[in-house]
């Protein structure tokens, strides 16, 4: 109907008639790259590594129907009305039963129930962040709170990481760096165990270092801690809240060790920050549902959850045994991380391949990982990817392991084929990543 | 410990250690009137007329518990998995019957479930407005609008109504203002059904104009309408999206047609919004609960929820019946207005009372009500009451107007009594309000 002569019809312009109405921060949301792989992962015949999904069929579905039943039974009143924006006192009571296996002690008034731990993430995001501001991040870093980083406009900077976790060295350069340029640093977002996607866990002494480094340079540490009790062999150290009230937001989940179909999370906030973190929530959702956290509460109440979590910590252990053995037969040549718990492992490539150049010939093998590079704010990771191992079966993690060893040895063996010869235009590198990533090495 | 002379210990400075680290929209959260007052009015002996809660003891609990448990049953394992951002499809096509109700066609692509439609109005803002911008909104408007455009530091311009509602020479006058002005207005946001605060509904006529000035001054609109169904004598006129689907955002929620507790509402976008509208809520939270979609979505299949609604219309007709008759009887020389549905009626009161002032007293009359103040970006609405008929049996709602006439007529013959004399400091009229908002009158 029009031609691109007018100026219509062109991508981004006026197909839109309100494309000239967003906000500023509209421009940093983007479709991440987990999400838009979940479409094509989840054809039966792909074995998916891709995304994160927890394995619900291991929870004895009939106490939680009868956790519902008893809900509807005895509050159903209060279940389906609404309820107080901070979260139902019963929960928070028994939010601190779960924290407390991680060496956290605090106030039932300190913490606000979510929907699901990314709603916390969202709203400490908005209470701090001004366009701009710097959040300091591992690098990598869970790609959903770089997305909601980028949707306040945030700045984040990557610090790098070892097999014990964010490097406090790194971190006291990055911040001397930043603040020497006249940055702002809000805060400090950090996974300590289990790392999404590293896989990695921060070592006891680093964890004082890190709190002293914080404590030090008056920054605010963002705690997230969804994976802490699906350890597989010791438990990892305490909290970096066990030890610090005053400069640590926590933020926990029930989506890992029960189900993320109720999205029910939590923050337990700093007494002076928790009341503004309750306007938040009650701005952006006035309640959180009450029926979901009830059923939380009663499930909590009356079933052997920690013996659930017992039930979780086997069913992963056998992945990721599944995974590393595999790895170990089908690409030995390569390096990858070997978490003690939680959903991830990071598989470090060769520099000539691309990782999300790879992945359609990936799917075309039938198998999904995620890209690298969408756990970095700056472009890089595309010589890395995340493997998760939390959902398909062990048999279907070797085949998938096995298949992704056939694309990854077929470009290699490629790109030596025709080393020198100038035909390899789509495996290309740029010579601004050519470097591996100083994170992972 | 410390004392005011060192600084410390004074309200607003270094209580927080991180007073200094908030984003500047962070000022903008304020503890909204309604919600401190929930704490206040749900002690037992107060006949509470300021909250917005639904009567969830008329709904089939039966129904809701057999819902759960065939969910349970048949579809466990994706209602307790994390869901598409966008929300369930099947309960998306349901919502298509919902809104076609009301004269809406659209397509099940456009349509983004959310956690109540809170959370719609929430992330809409946050994809248009950068701060200093401008959202026009009745006068009064909704609380919790108000506080979400707060939250974006949005610059709320309010347009005078009547009964017929928003007024369009109020609406074309602001809209010239404020462009002479050199503002930018990023949308209208609008109640057109038995509007929150004020009880009115945009007539037929009316609606017509309004979509005509918004689309010749490009002014996008944000149709809020969780009353629409909740009709007591005929249908109001069809809903603004119904003739206009580029220029409207359109909010519909299941927290007054079923139950606020499983926070199930949605946002029906113009094609080339909802995409973004997609992102910005899987930043916010991921995917909406799987668990209380699949829930309202078993309910719609299975339950008679038309006739549902035709009980909670008649629940609500006798209790707005109740309202209007005791308002007759027990404060005839006053003004409210009758609402043909929804929770609400608007009572105006005399110029010499101030509804802030009046609550303590109320509430020492075990009666509470919202203030006008709290529907109002700018200060007004002194003069006024929101009274919310929703939730007291009509004898309650009955006793609470006789003791709000107790406490009126208390007020005004103190006035009246001490009248020049100097000493009602307390009542003591501002002059910048002394004039009747020009809403309502």
């Amino acid at each position: 109907m029009n031609t691109p002569a007018d100026g219509r019809g062109l991508p981004g312009t006026n197909l839109d008639p309100w494309y000239s109405q967003y906000a500023q921060r509209t421009a940093g949301l983007s479709a991440s790259e987990v999400r838009a792989l979940f479409a094509v992962a989840s054809r039966p015949e792909v074995v998916s590594l891709a995304g994160g999904m927890p394995v619900v069929s291991a929870l004895p579905s009939n106490l939680i129907t009868t956790a519902m039943e008893r809900v509807m039974r005895d509050k159903g009143p209060v279940a389906l009305q609404y309820g107080s924006g901070q979260g139902i006192p019963a929960l928070r009571e028994q939010i601190l039963d779960v924290m407390a296996l991680e060496g956290i002690s605090g106030s039932v008034d300190d913490i606000v129930t979510t929907t699901g731990s990314q709603q916390a993430l969202d709203l400490v995001t908005k209470l701090f962040i001004d366009p701009g501001d710097v959040i300091l991040a591992e690098a990598p870093s869970y790609v959903g709170a770089i997305g909601v980083f980028r949707s306040y406009q945030a700045h984040v900077s990557h610090v790098a990481i070892d097999e014990h976790g964010l490097i406090p060295d790194a971190l006291r350069e990055t911040i001397a760096r930043l603040r020497a340029e006249g940055r702002t640093i809000k805060f400090l977002y950090t996974i300590p165990n289990f790392h999404n996607p590293a896989g990695v866990t921060l070592s006891a002494s680093r964890r004082s270092e890190i709190l002293d480094i914080a404590r030090s340079n008056e920054i605010l540490v963002l705690e997230d801690n969804p994976y802490g009790l699906l350890y597989f062999d010791e438990k990892p150290p305490e909290a970096l809240r066990s030890v610090d009230e005053e400069g640590v937001i926590y933020l926990g989940s029930f989506s890992k060790t029960l189900a993320p179909g109720f999205r029910v999370g939590w923050a337990l906030a700093p007494h002076a920050i928790r009341e503004k973190l309750i306007l938040a929530a009650e701005s952006a959702i006035l309640s959180p549902s009450s029926f979901s956290q009830l059923v939380v509460s009663e499930y909590l109440a009356t079933a052997d959850w920690r013996g659930q979590i017992d039930t979780f910590r086997g069913v992963y252990r056998e992945r990721r045994d599944a995974m590393v053995s595999a790895l170990g037969e089908y690409l030995p040549q390569l390096q990858w991380t070997v978490p003690n718990g939680g959903f991830y492992v990071w598989l470090t490539l060769p520099n000539t391949l691309d990782s999300k150049q790879m992945l359609p010939r990936a799917v075309k093998e039938l198998v999904a990982y995620t890209p690298g590079t969408a756990f970095f704010a700056d472009g890089r990771g595309r010589h890395a990817m995340r493997l998760s191992f939390c959902y398909p079966t062990p048999e279907r993690i070797r085949e998938g392991i096995r298949r992704l060893a056939t694309v990854i040895n077929g470009e290699l063996d490629l790109l030596q084929t025709f080393a020198g010869t100038g035909m390899l235009e789509s495996a290309r590198i740029d010579p601004h990543y050519a470097s591996p990533p100083p994170d992972l090495d």
